[in-house]
């Protein structure tokens, strides 16, 4: 089954499915329980809680689908918008490229934003279509917070500004899969009506669980929708919430109590450390991409993303053969270019339950894999310059203390 | 986390989720992997080659919907039914409600076929309409396997005899959630268009597969079928198959080496075998239930279940009463009534995993609870009827001769 | 590996070692860790505490040796008695056979009181003894508390008054192994010496603690001992426990968290309720073999063993065959007869983390195991009356009320 | 009980205990069995014939002892010797002073042949007194294969040629605690008598079995050797292994499964790759202590060791506080100076299921380390060194070839 075991462990870093701590993995490793018990709606009643957390919210309400991020995308599009319903939707990446043809399937009018890959969502298009819109024919605006082809972060506060500065009541609706618990993020704050992760993003769990989370404009929205649903309808969960038995129909019991204990090690290390955390990582790698004299795929440090970079190669280098020989010498998992940049970058995801010397490490393998494949770096100078960094800002970890 | 705790094992007998072997805990105990290595694709191969075998198909293509049995049934339909489709679908307990219910918010045209709760779908009702329907108005004919809230089993050969008998081109769709790798279900040989399971049943496994098996024909309406979908349709997977990735999204690499190690499993006791000791625990059950005095919610042997065993309690008693002392004192987890029957029946689900020890433990716990709640039971009696059958028919177990 | 799987679970009923709640299992299934962190001395510290609770010893002072049972035997031996000493040991079945042939080879002068095999310790001949003894030439009691191979527990509270009736100095060392943990057992007030445990008994961990416990007289002994010792000298723990670091050599990282969550469990139940409830499952089991029309080995009541029945078979079968059958054709773990009373007899193990419905499924499995081997067994009379019994007697789940 | 958590992995560099692969935990990550079923004996039995590879052997006999190395040092010597007896034992560095230690509280009469810390066993001397025994009183050679304290490795080949030239007949005792599996080891070639390490070091299990392995000669010197002994005793398991039952006490299944899965890791790598990625390891980490500047405590090439490699720093720096700060800050495990080196090397443990990117990772934390406590070094320099080397040497992964 493990047919390509290699010595050592794996050392991950595709932009997700990410590492799992060992606290989560010992969590999740139990048989099956009755989900009509006393004990799974008490454990889900907490669990829905905590969640509110993560997306900085007390007025959100979330759902927890058995399902993946392109599931959550789903749920949030169909329980809030009617088939011919204008929204405004940004192509940055192959990620929001695959939600707009989603969008598109669910046969919604999609106002296409499209900016050059490596740039974020081009808000003063934004701003404008806004502007323009006075009979509130736009419906929504669906975003992706942190686009993981190209790792770029886009703006969402000013998206609120946008709206708020127009009294637009469009929708807003945020694709967090990259970025919920690992970059700044703030429901309620920024007034998002729609947002959703993927359990095995940044949280850190196996994939399996879209969480989304709803306002109560979009609650409201839901009650008259016209879009077809049921699997990802939100009046079950709603109407089983009340029941206080949480669940329309089976849950993964293991992802619960993995949900449980991967919380408990967020709230242990506090969200704010978190980011904090993420932004370190996403520093230092990309000062290691610019001690090995390559370019971040990301065209602005506005746009800089602290969960993923994709690094441009030299054209005389297919960047597939960086992630072939990582894997196949290194143990190293990179992630690929997709779909326009194919061939020509490959990403580091440092996003999730990872600290600095995993990074360092990956940062070394990745010098060694470009040397293997005919780039002149010199070794050692990207973890130089990315350990500098970390030297000086890596905190003590506070139970050691 | 683990509030609940009792000294020794829960003893789990609701219909599903179900016992998860260790072996298959075990081999779910692992990090995440990059699903584009070269690893994920040639499990995921293997796995969908093995998969086929316990839907007994050899034309039919399987998808492993991230999902559960509810996602599992709105694949079936969406990717093979327009909207306005008139389907015939058996109305005989909660499962088939609620597929009947999803059947109707995704706006086809349902033809209920009603039987009192504890009959087996009227398949002379069928019959006459199939008959009827020179113009093929029906485009398919929806049954579930097995109705998990009565322990009721449907004929499905019937079902086939009856379209071939008219030469009716309507598509077979079968919900064999609590069937199959438990009861005798054969794809091929019975003409079933779209047959699907989920994971937390007799493969016993965690929630979070929804198998959705399509025959060729299947996959042909796919191509006209006009539902919306997108998370859920099979084309997306279909072009994955051909480039050899498999995963139009990312999947739950637990859950791959899961289903890997749950199919060795079955392969190894031979599925004939597995099916054949289903036959065994339900027949016991039967037995006990009849010494107990009771009676089974199912009103015919014909329809009699081997994965579920639905027992009417004396009309003095609350059946939800059982299912409570039942956990609190004995920690033995036994199905609810549901629905009209609530109240009025309680489940002892027998199916996956599970051997002749395990429910004998089962059954002494029932008749201890039946006692505590005032059924003046015969402590031993069912225990004493079932073990005579079982202490005749059990085999050695093939690894230990 | 495992080549001889068997559908469900293995039904484990042998007296150790015993099965493992999920908890523990979980909790120890972790990589190593450096033992010289500041993580695992602050664990050992607290755990040393705890451990004094299932001993009930405020003055004693435990060592958690990486070895088995034998090993913890050696330690208490070797500590605390020079080669030559005069030794009382008492001969009523194999395990306590085991440790007196460990005492002869260690030196001792080992003064035997044999009793027949099934019962217990002829504690008149230890007072006529100890009467005699007016020059204190007998240096220790060694007495198992448990004879696992018999089912025969003896009375430690005569033992202590013997001795202070004659105001007799000799150490008092006991084999605690089957019954520490299950049975009612009083380190300070019986004024034991030494006791000791394994922790792949009622402890229900894995084999590889060998716990051994030692009263302020034991440690004196200690530092006139001349028996050759290093690996379980008691003295190079105490110079680590001054330390507070704790182990002289390596230990078992996962077995200290596993006697963390092992602890915490038999805390949360409750010292006194997991004790009631071997006596619970002891009774049950005896009703059993009795309404089976079968003897016990044990000859009186007043030596019935609360954590393992030694049951008689009629002499035309051979037990082993027994215990052969349960293994092969019900995945059920019974123990064999051992030396003298092998083939007379089978052994169910009722300690550790066990519960009512466990048991019943095992006294359902010898029923039919009884009948396959040709006893004319009333099928379900044993569950019958060990039900009754049970049905009357079972507290509900505290955590559950 | 993780209160000690830190994001992220910790990254274990201690010489030992060391980083158990997932397969290794998983495998271990179970309940009990009877281990006198016939499932355990047979487990067992290959298990025996497979660790005679790990020895280099075909006519040892191994042992696997529930204890640590500690007790498999005790078992080696009490087997094969009686109290008085010469022998000669080589002091170089923590370890190898604590078997000696154990030799003489066992009452052996040791030859202590003592070097420099730093410095290999002395051979020059051991070649001049056995020269002069011509009577034969040196009864056994102890060595230590490689001194975990100082890294430093013996030269066993040498021994053997010296007791050949003089055809000595004494007795060759190897501690292989931190060689076996990762240094090339040859018991039958190079005439080794007893060989011993543990389950925690390059088998890269939990701590708990003493692997001893014995030759013909030293199984027929235990046959006349008067040191006192039970559970140590070969003699027992010899008579086991004699009746096919294997165990004259408890195993720990979990250890025999955790074993089966290292040992089948081990085999699929091929014990000469693992040897040759424990060579590349080993010259990488002291590349890298030769770019910081800093020496290495071991001083000669010859003794270099694949396996630990303990770096001196300067005297105004305290090596405990580098331990300290790796732990608190960087989730890094180094292995402390002991004793006479204490407070002046820091240990970089590279032994066990390791690969190349987790060691650039952990030099890069030593890096910061270093800084962080006022080391002058050039930051990436290590790495540099190290992965110049090792992205010349590193094989691709045979299994992803």
């Amino acid at each position: 089954m493990d047919y390509v075991n290699g010595p050592g462990r794996n050392h991950l870093f595709v932009p997700g499915p990410v590492n799992i701590p060992d606290q989560v993995i010992r969590a999740m490793s139990r048989n099956n329980e009755d989900y009509r018990s006393p004990a799974i709606p008490a454990l889900t009643k907490v669990l829905l809680e905590d969640v509110k957390k993560i997306f900085k919210t007390t007025s959100g309400t979330p759902f927890l689908f058995p399902t993946t991020g392109t599931g959550a995308w789903e749920s949030a599009l169909t329980n809030t918008l009617s088939p011919g319903d204008r929204i405004i939707s940004f192509l940055i990446g192959q990620f929001s490229l695959l939600w707009i043809d989603q969008q598109q399937r669910l046969k919604f009018n999609v106002d296409v934003v499209e900016s050059e890959w490596g740039r974020g969502a081009d808000l003063d298009i934004l701003a404008s279509k806004i502007a323009d819109d006075k009979e509130h024919t736009i419906k929504a605006i669906c975003i992706v917070h942190n686009e993981t082809a190209t790792g770029v972060t886009n703006n969402l506060a000013t998206v609120r500004k946008i709206l708020d500065h127009y009294q637009h009541p469009a929708l807003f609706l945020v694709d967090g899969v990259s970025s919920i618990c690992a970059l700044d993020f703030r429901m309620d704050e920024w007034g998002v009506d729609v947002a959703l992760t993927g359990s095995q993003k940044a949280l850190s769990l196996p994939t399996g669980l879209g969480i989304v989370c709803a306002s109560p404009k979009a609650l409201e929205a839901a009650k008259t929708s016209k879009s077809v649903r049921v699997f990802f309808d939100w009046s079950d969960y709603l109407k089983f919430y009340k029941l206080g038995t949480y669940w329309p129909y089976t849950p993964s019991i293991q992802l619960l109590y993995g949900l449980r204990a991967a919380l408990d090690l967020l709230f242990e290390e506090g969200l704010d450390n978190v980011i904090a955390r993420h932004g370190r990582l996403g520093k230092a790698t990309r000062l290691a991409v610019e001690a090995w004299g390559l370019k971040n795929c990301t065209q602005k440090e506005e746009w800089y993303s602290d969960t993923v970079t994709a690094v441009i190669v030299p054209s005389y280098i297919d960047s597939s053969e960086i992630i072939r020989q990582a894997w196949k010498r290194y143990n190293l998992s990179l992630g690929l270019g997709l779909n326009k940049i194919a061939g020509k970058v490959f990403r580091i995801g440092h996003l999730g339950n990872l600290n600095e010397l995993q990074l360092l490490g990956c940062l070394a393998g990745v010098e060694m894999v470009l040397k293997d494949v005919g780039y002149p770096v010199k070794l050692g100078s990207g973890v130089a310059a990315a350990s500098a960094f970390l030297q000086n800002s890596t905190p003590l970890i506070p139970s050691r203390i």
